[in-house]
């Protein structure tokens, strides 16, 4: 067996994958939407080539380190940077090394599968990953890397990609974004808007990022009216940098409708920096709505990430600082916590609103029930540790039957890690198809629709969904 | 591939799909009991025509104009009655041709299947709907409705139904159970005793229908022993109107057993309308182990539905009513919330709770294993969704191994959708069907046991369970 | 069919099944190892012959009792004895008959799955159980029972065990183990340190059994240091027993990391008896902590399993006391509640505590991840009911994409059911090969990595997980 199989993914029964076969064919070439993600501008700005191959594969990863964390490597041992910026190992071989040996740890995991298909598709090794290989891979890689055709933007080319949406903060200057549209190259890198350090009252330093926040756009921060004010010029700015949605990661889903006078009454506490955990819950979910009504003016697509606690290991949290793969997610409840911004704004059929979930209890349970009546409501995919053949199976199964394709918009990556792009794009594209061929093989979807949908599923829901 | 294929809904797998087609066919062409759901009893009584097709197929089916309103469409552009009992459409045309331009909306969904099988098995049409046969299929349907063989009575026996209990009120006068009781025709249509407007103190006009219950009973309503007499009372009336269970709609699954003082004293307390929402909460939970407790003398099955959140959209709610398709579910627990009333009744071998939930994480965690000890309490089959190819996959998945075939009680339609009736069981029976099949294939099941189970949950264990 | 067809359990399309096959027997052979159970110790010790057919296989079961009981037997009829110490039936020969009556009710379930396999591989029987047979059973087990081959040590060695653990409070004398130590057996039975019933606070007798704590260590176990030494000084008697792990089931997976002074204030308010449902619940948060921590000094196993509602039925505990087969789960949260214990000691590597769940909903939204990247935390095999075909697949395939198969510890059976530990083990093996096989087909694991892996879940992950 080959080490990528070319009909990886589709059901055993030999019917059933035959037609998997089919639907992916007529989608597999189809370029990639990747309307959501954190890949870093510079990368395209400046198209200097990547590092190393442990800081391509390695160190950026989330996925990678933590599962190598959960047996016994330390962060430092891997070079991931510390909170100080300083890094204990520095030597990216050592780190590959330890990667290499302990690559068994993956199997049957997506990573496993995004790693293969990067290492045989992007550069061309189709030899497994283990301990005797290791230094062949990194010396491969590391060659690699040295030439033009991988630097960025020819990978960006070659993994088929229409458009990357990036991420970044309210105070982000956007130069990356304005370099490429000056530049004379092609590819659409936009950006999205993502407020949560000037949104969420338990931020670090949100109270300096207040300030930052007026400087940045001229309004007076400290007053609720001009709060809003610098928010709507911020989208602009956004806007004019490619920005077709704005994106907020919330502890809860928890929505408000306060009126005018409750909403400047509890900004006015927020900003006084004496306020209760329930005001900042409220606050929040407060800015939900009014991004919202912002979204019903300026058109930016919703999107809600809610119900992951960050930063999970104080420990990891004081060495290591945020994002190192403790974020863990807790049960999260829509059908009450949606409630206000719904009644407020859900049945706007011009607003988007792209809810995601790491809680799959409520998929079928709230998630595919709401998106299948309020207009406004649709179900992002599976979300980060569900962007996985199993995971995209469950979704597909428990949302179908309820809120049907049409209130789904096709797929994310929602990743950093730029040369998984493609592979996490086809490893959806496959189960998607896996999970058509499933519902053609019993008869519950017809061919032709099958067809159709795949391609939507693929390409034209993510284009339609976010404006693209 | 006709438009129902004969194998649909079975395993690909040519054995066990083979497995499949026997237990079906054994079952197929059983009669249907449907002991819950929400057809309107004065159909069968008057006998008259239905009076077009989209006030067939589209205006009294919440699947079917939820999936619509949740990519843009208006309840008022279908036709779907306001508040005030008003129509802002009122051409059917216009509704169907709505319907049928969307109808790839409901791609995989229990709804395109069951339209699909009414369609084709009641109304002889095998073409696609689509925008080009839109006016085929209305010019075809409002031919045959005109025609005796598509009356109400007639369709019911077309359907093969056995028996179909209707679902009224408390304060409802069964006058068209009477009449089809005093009629000549033989088909079986019963009563279901529904007190939530009476049991319910935040149901709308709650202190009204308390009036109107004493008043329909001659029992002082005011009082809680006067309060339960009226209960008894209507139950004795329900039940001589063909009734065998009593249902409640609850908002949780919380059960009470109060001291019989502390009982009244909470009556008192709702009575005087100066109540929180936690009395409330209990007074419904301790009407439910009253309401066993009668049960136990009278011989009600006691049905609960408990974990929806009604009329979720105020804008709805106000412009539409109640029971527009905007009813979500929310998180229900059960082990804790059913444990007053178990320990008051749940070892009573003559007792009969059967038990709904629209929460699906509680199946294996909390519902089978209950319903695997306690002689009282039965599953109810997968509800609302979830009445569907994979909830009902998953319901079996979940509850089989803890609490057997046999703490099931068959399938209900529940539906006020009459022609989606044979459908909805044909669904059922297909899916168990299949779902058996794949345990006699993996040697789970003897295949003798396969067809003895697939009878029981076909139609056996509906007919023993509801005491019909 | 024969009652045990040689491919259960595979899947049923037949290169997938070959796969199976072809993994299972790669690994069907390996000898047993029983890391967690509740056997009773003196089955060894003394070799006594088991003493009926009922008290093998009915009355000490309660997946077999509470099934009979679901359906209206009652525990007094079936033979199980009473609160206090009363049988009201005493004839086995009825109690047996009224199992086989009634045998029916477990089709699917794995209750039938592990009789099968116990009556036919180990007592020589393959007709089905039912009411005509049921004398002829009777007579062939109690015949068989007569002999030495069916003795406990025999059976032990029949059924390929290596190793079995049993579980005892932390107030056993131990002599059964010392007894087997000292006996010329080679069997290996150990113990296991089970100390909630001077941990838990709302334990029956807690009270006593502190004195008694005090009693049989020495120590002063009213006083917060003495408390803790005396756990020490169990744990090293546990040890010299054998014991690698100790065991803790609490109602929720709550942990604290109080301040030693702030926990020797909460333990003397314990010790008061005057304490709130608050402080008890605090109280067995910090001690799963303080367990972690000696576990850390003695290297022992920290075992959780949390959540379950022990002795639901008042009515029951009343009339037949604890373990009556009326427990039930309720929801459990483990992001939150296990961050205590984790921010103390999760990142160590030397550490290795077990989390079991009966929350399917945490596997894949909070287990997985934390045991994900936690260097401490393994996930615990399915428990309980979800000991069972499905059980186990859902449970692979909602962790194995996040955390892998090197963060889970093999198989635990669980059982006081004897007789059905070679049954379950064998359960467990082919269903994970059917998994196994699963992946294989679908390219997502090699399959030489496939045998590695399965003989890893079989075997080795127990052995080193609980260092035996």
């Amino acid at each position: 067996m080959p080490k990528l199989h070319p009909d990886r993914l589709f059901p055993a029964d030999p019917t059933t994958r035959a037609v998997a076969r089919a639907l992916y064919q007529s989608i597999a070439e189809l370029p990639i939407i990747s309307p959501h993600g954190h890949c870093d501008p510079s990368w395209f700005s400046n198209n200097q080539r990547f590092i190393d191959p442990a800081q391509l594969f390695v160190t950026p990863d989330h996925y990678v380190y933590r599962m190598l964390v959960s047996q016994g490597l330390t962060l430092d041992q891997l070079g991931v940077a510390r909170a100080d910026n300083t890094t204990a190992e520095t030597d990216p071989r050592k780190i590959w090394r330890l990667f290499a040996d302990n690559y068994h740890l993956f199997r049957a995991t997506p990573s496993q599968m995004w790693l293969d298909y990067a290492f045989e598709n992007i550069f061309g090794i189709d030899e497994p990953l283990n301990s005797s290989t290791a230094d062949l891979y990194y010396s491969h890689i590391e060659h690699c890397l040295g030439q033009d055709a991988y630097r960025p933007r020819a990978l960006f080319e070659r993994q088929n990609i229409e458009l990357l949406a990036t991420t970044e903060s309210a105070l982000d200057t956007l130069e990356h974004h304005a370099a490429i549209q000056d530049s004379d190259w092609s590819g659409r890198v936009i950006t999205t808007y993502r407020p949560d350090s000037v949104v969420d009252p338990d931020f670090e330093g949100f109270s300096d990022n207040l300030q930052a926040f007026g400087a940045i756009t001229g309004q007076d921060t400290q007053n609720w009216q001009g709060y809003l004010a610098a928010h709507k010029a911020r989208r602009v700015f956004f806007k004019n940098h490619g920005a077709t949605a704005s994106d907020h990661g919330h502890p809860s889903a928890c929505t408000a409708d306060l009126s005018p006078r409750q909403a400047e009454q509890l900004f006015t506490k927020i900003c006084s920096g004496d306020f209760t955990a329930d005001d900042a819950e409220i606050f929040r979910g407060q800015m939900l709505t009014e991004m919202a009504k912002m979204s019903l003016e300026d058109g930016l697509v919703l999107q809600i990430h809610p119900g992951s606690i960050r930063n999970h290991s104080s420990q990891i949290f004081q060495s290591h600082g945020r994002d190192k793969g403790f974020d863990i997610a807790q049960r999260t409840d829509f059908a009450t916590a949606l409630r206000p911004l719904l009644d407020a704004v859900g049945m706007e059929p011009d607003l988007t609103v792209i809810i995601f979930t790491l809680n799959e209890s409520a998929y079928g349970r709230e998630l595919a029930p709401m998106a299948g009546v309020y207009p406004a409501l649709k179900l992002g995919p599976p979300w980060w540790f569900f962007d996985s053949p199993e995971g995209i199976r469950r979704f597909r199964e428990s949302t179908t039957e309820t809120c049907g394709f049409y209130n789904t918009v096709g797929f994310n990556d929602d990743t950093r890690a730029f040369c998984s792009i493609s592979a996490r794009h086809d490893v959806a594209r496959r189960s998607d198809c896996a999970y058509l061929a499933h519902l053609v093989s019993t008869a519950r979807l017809d061919v032709n629709d099958a067809h159709e949908v795949a391609y939507d599923l693929a390409y034209g829901l993510a284009k339609s969904a976010y404006r693209l």
